[in-house]
């Protein structure tokens, strides 16, 4: 075992600002907005703020499936939110998320314009007012189970392993291995359920896989963390067929294009106001 | 700034059951049941499988709120999961949460009986079925939000700073001031949405209110981790006047109880099958 670091802790924590790794300038102890900035309002009457991250994924997912299942009410403008330049601490952001977290959505759907923040709190709102992707009635409990299970573990793949492994200043053994472990258990919880399940719920695509996917998926396929050697993912495999089956969805190939803003440029769409802007993007490619 | 550890992961990650700190023994890198046991059913029509931590608390506040309002159908065994001694790896329990994470409840009400895991899965399931404390129809999309804002926040809380700063093996200055900085946050976000709100959703007491009340109002006051001095939670004025006004709730009162094994021996009632067994607890303090 590597040596201890030699701390003891203060009696009462204070700010250190440089002294948070490579999202220091991100982090803070207090909340609120740090400037004045209104957010963009577009056409549709749906107008979401986020980013291609998991969370963001999630959320796009199923815009992108309700409207290819022909909800055409489905419409939105997707907004890209800069965590990096620190949009998510602008004023008119941090009214429609005290959180400062992205995505975020103005639904002005109805009577009066509502706000919704976290990204399963979206697809919920979402998918209860067009009464879709919720699978059948009386799975209900199994659905909120597994969208409860994607949020209360999910922090521990993302702000846990994927910080220590990737983010960190330096590599810490300890955190690397607690948040290894859990992040593997979480892995081996989906792939025995879905060695009997095709989907997370009722036998049907629904929010549950769409909210799941995005950060299991991804790691079970390679693309998280650049750590699928470290964790073995090759062993979940029916976590890696599940993510396929998903992946192949057109409205999945879309969905993740959306507010993406690393690799190829054929799969990056900064903002989304119509279906019309894949099809610039899949030129782009062809061209 | 202490020193670095000496430490390169290595290519793929195995596990080492001994160097885990103080949960090892709780944690394993692979789901399942470790051995057989069924679960005792009492007479009522909802069986909870729980303990008092934060998460489990959230359950039995609703529940005893639900009674407290005169739905006498809400009647619950609630019965003991020791962590500590693996009951969450029994098959039964498995069966019922295949994550192996306490609460787990079975709903016999209906004319199928059903599983829900997951705190706030539980919650709802209770909350929808029973139409009480969801808040006002028209602020649904506040509460989805601010219940979804407590699943993806307190991990960093409890598994997160909680951990590292009262669990792990031996101080770490990095994870502590990492998740330090974000408690402190998530608490600012609170402080300052109750500043303007007497409750966190709709003007109504809510199962908003008692899913994050457990983790950041038990904090706010000082029962957390020992560690009010540390986070200068006397800061948090707004947080501390709104789990004041939740700990002289009857019903809160009584949840706290429920599934305890630990404080004064009149504040644990380790099952809880009927009413009755409160009065026995408060004759307990009398006497």
């Amino acid at each position: 075992m590597a040596r201890q670091e030699e701390y003891t802790p203060p009696k009462v924590w204070t700010w250190d600002a440089e002294n948070g790794g490579e999202w220091a300038k991100l982090n803070r102890p207090i909340a609120g907005a740090t400037h004045d900035k209104e957010l963009p309002v577009g056409d549709h009457p749906f107008q979401l703020y986020s980013l291609a991250t998991p969370n963001g994924v999630k959320v796009t997912l199923l815009f992108e499936e309700l409207l290819e299942a022909g909800y055409s009410d489905a419409e939105y403008d997707a907004w890209l939110i800069k965590i990096g330049d620190g949009d998510q601490f602008g004023s008119g952001f941090v009214e429609l998320n005290p959180n400062s977290k992205i995505p975020a959505l103005l639904d002005r759907s109805g009577p009066e314009p509502v706000r919704v923040f976290e990204s399963v709190a979206i697809m919920m709102h979402l998918a209860e007012k067009f009464d879709a992707f919720l699978g059948p009635a009386k799975a209900r409990p199994e659905l909120l189970s597994w969208l409860m299970w994607q949020m209360g573990s999910a922090p521990f793949l993302g702000g846990g392993f994927g910080h220590f492994y990737a983010y960190a200043p330096y590599p810490m053994e300890y955190p690397i291995n607690r948040y290894a472990m859990e992040t593997k258990r979480q892995m081996d919880v989906l792939d025995k359920h879905l060695a009997e399940n095709e989907w997370m719920v009722g036998g049907e695509y629904t929010i549950a896989d769409m909210a799941i996917a995005p950060w299991y998926g991804r790691l079970a396929l390679g693309g998280a963390y650049n750590a699928g050697e470290f964790l073995s993912v090759h062993e979940y495999k029916n976590v890696i067929a599940w993510a396929e089956r998903i992946e192949a969805r057109p409205g999945a190939k879309r969905g993740k294009m959306v507010n993406r803003t690393f690799g190829e440029p054929h799969e990056q769409l900064h903002e989304r106001h119509s279906a019309e802007d894949f099809a610039t993007k899949t030129q782009d490619k062809i061209g």
